[in-house]
């Protein structure tokens, strides 16, 4: 029988206990797979005697995740503890220099320091694997990695943040206000501890800039990102929308233009019957564009113990098998710097206003509009409320450059 | 510069000439990624003279496809051919024999011959890698073989033959009966030579006996699917189920059961608001149940120049990149004899007959169906046609074999 891989685990909450559980369950199965065993060497995590409802005598414990990512013991080191700074950050980089692969569902720490890290590991012989970190149990880094590697990518988007798609589509099919199913959200404890890295759009944020630098072959560039969250968007917003036959969706769009990478995350309008529209509650979705392959779609959970785990250890079993793609899908020296191409890829935009209640409140609205470039699709006042008026207004396909050029000149006298 | 990844191509029709296409036009960006450069050194074709729009000069020119298998410059036989006899499996046999690894589309060839292949593969250290032979440019067979490597499958699912969901969505759509709509779909070409073989589910067969190989690492067992055509969908069919809420997909299942591996590939009513009843015209949708992944979707073109082409450089990057998976995933020797398990998974089931006018008909068909203990869940006599009554039936969950029972008592006399 050949040598096992051992791994070490860092991080035992929910993804680690998962994976814990899969190795124990499946053993056999994953041997007759992988050609060989894929053993448990040791874990750590912040508290050792938790119930997690699965064993842990049968492996060495580590208080510390650098000394667990040292062990002789440990070929590969799955990271599971979270973070962009911290105890994750530096034993990943000691488990990297020291030429072993590490795992990880770690989108901020990977949003931040992935260049680099995927330049220390190239340096040391070893990988980064991070399926988990994107869209939960939907295998869109392998596929955008490996699968489709004979394309040229035009376009890459989608719905990677559970949270926000639950709280959109509660708040359409139960009619209530943004801040009530967030409070909802928060009692079921769908939440971070910082709400704002979900309903702000930075988690997804995160996950879109990994899939930029596999799909143009980039640097990651998180703050090369225009994200908006959905703390915005209201009821009427959602209600209208609906009626016009569209959804609301925190969507992530990462495409090449002629100036640039473009990449955005924030709340759009889709068709209602289109795939990305209807997904419901804390599914995820990514599409995929690319100029042989034509539009692929892949759905599945984007979070949960299973589908997180089951993440995890698709990329332990590619790494048992010794499948090992560079980090970004090509070697870190070869990513090329981005240039953030802002606002620059056309599109139809959607805007609510409040209007004064008086004559040429609107005229002035459509004539700076004109003035801009933007032609408008569809416009509708839908609600009469003393002093001001709520309007609406779809554009036709335009730049985000204009539309702000509009929102200024519209705060100017007339 | 490490050395290429050289590859002879047997049959240049659409994906073949899609192929070169590909390893022209993206030479820079596939040796970036794949570490190596990925080349061509001959190719071979029915006819040399065709003008394919892509220029054959800078490769060697074989007749036939077994001695370009066999030449010392092909590291890689790419079998574009088809056919599950003749030269596309002697040549395949030949090049696995010499240890030189395959990348095929053909699904009929598997799925007659792909336990004996992949075990000649594994004897002489080589696989055969084929994921444009299911489902066109959707990365099923990666996902399954090595994303969800983790997940014990409960089942796998899907529409995999886009001839017959075109036919299938153009008859709801235009209203059509089904000869008419067959008639089209040969006057725009989207019939293969023996239409056999899409309309009555033999190449959707092919497809799942694959699937089920790799999910239940079992021995690819065609024979063991039990397969139903569209021939006999009429356009009352489609309008009734429509008017119940869904859809009549050709819809490919296999799940392992306590009693063995059942397979089916017949005409089955999903929910029109599902991913599967919304997949329209030529698209191909997979899903994959794991026991932790949870329900995976993928969707996307199933045949065609580009989604199979980028299939095909899929499998070939792999290749470059030094991923060589054995070719159902685990090693031939260790695949199980699949018994197939006919007809005992409970489904609901769709009935249409028609019965004789006369007083006590219907109570026959209910009781004959009470005592194999069918149960229904809706029935309707939709039209009244002297001397007969068209009779639908929806029951509740029941096995085929059940509802076979059933059918063989009601042709009995009272």
């Amino acid at each position: 029988m050949p040598q096992p891989l051992r791994l070490g685990i860092a991080g035992l909450g929910t993804v680690g206990t998962g994976v814990l559980k899969i190795v124990r369950r499946h053993e056999s199965t994953l041997t007759q797979r992988a050609g060989r065993p894929v053993s448990v060497s040791a874990v750590s995590a912040r508290s050792r005697d938790k119930d997690r409802g699965v064993p842990l005598e049968a492996f060495a414990w580590e208080d510390d995740a650098v000394a667990l990512a040292k062990r002789d013991d440990v070929d590969v080191f799955v990271e599971l503890i979270g973070g962009d700074t911290g105890p994750a950050l530096e034993a990943t980089e000691d488990a990297l220099a020291l030429g072993k692969d590490v795992v990880t569902a770690n989108k901020a720490m990977l949003a931040v320091h992935g260049q680099r890290l995927a330049e220390l590991a190239d340096a040391n012989g070893a990988t980064i694997r991070f399926e988990a970190a994107v869209a939960g149990g939907i295998p869109i880094i392998k596929a955008l990695t490996e699968s489709l590697a004979g394309n040229e990518f035009t376009r890459v988007m989608g719905v990677m943040n559970g949270t926000c798609n639950y709280i959109l589509t509660r708040m359409e099919n139960a009619g209530l206000p943004y801040d009530d199913v967030f409070a909802e959200a928060d009692a079921l404890g769908y939440l971070e501890a910082d709400p704002t890295l979900d309903v702000g759009g930075i988690d997804a944020g995160h996950k879109l800039a990994l899939l930029s630098a596999i799909a143009f072959g980039t640097q990651v560039d998180f703050d090369g990102i225009d994200i908006e969250g959905i703390e915005n968007v209201t009821i009427e917003d959602i209600e209208q929308a609906a009626d016009m036959g569209f959804r609301v969706k925190l969507l992530g769009v990462t495409q090449m233009t002629g100036r640039g990478l473009e990449q955005r995350m924030s709340p759009c309008l889709v068709p209602a019957n289109s795939p990305l529209g209807q997904l419901e509650n804390a599914m995820n979705m990514v599409v995929v564009e690319g100029d042989s392959s034509g539009q692929i779609v892949l759905r599945g959970a984007g979070a949960g113990e299973g589908p997180t785990a089951s993440a995890v250890m698709g990329d332990v079993m590619d790494l048992a098998r010794g499948i090992r793609t560079p980090t970004f899908g090509q070697p870190a020296a070869s990513l090329r710097k981005a240039t953030a191409a802002r606002a620059s890829a056309p599109a139809p935009f959607y805007l609510r206003m409040q209007l004064e209640d008086k004559p040429g409140a609107l005229a002035k609205v459509a004539a700076t509009l004109a003035d801009a470039g933007v032609s408008i699709d569809r416009m509708r006042q839908y609600r009469h409320e003393e002093p001001s008026a709520p309007v609406l207004i779809v554009t036709h396909r335009t730049t985000r450059a204009a539309i702000d050029d509009a929102i200024a000149a519209m705060g100017q006298p007339a």
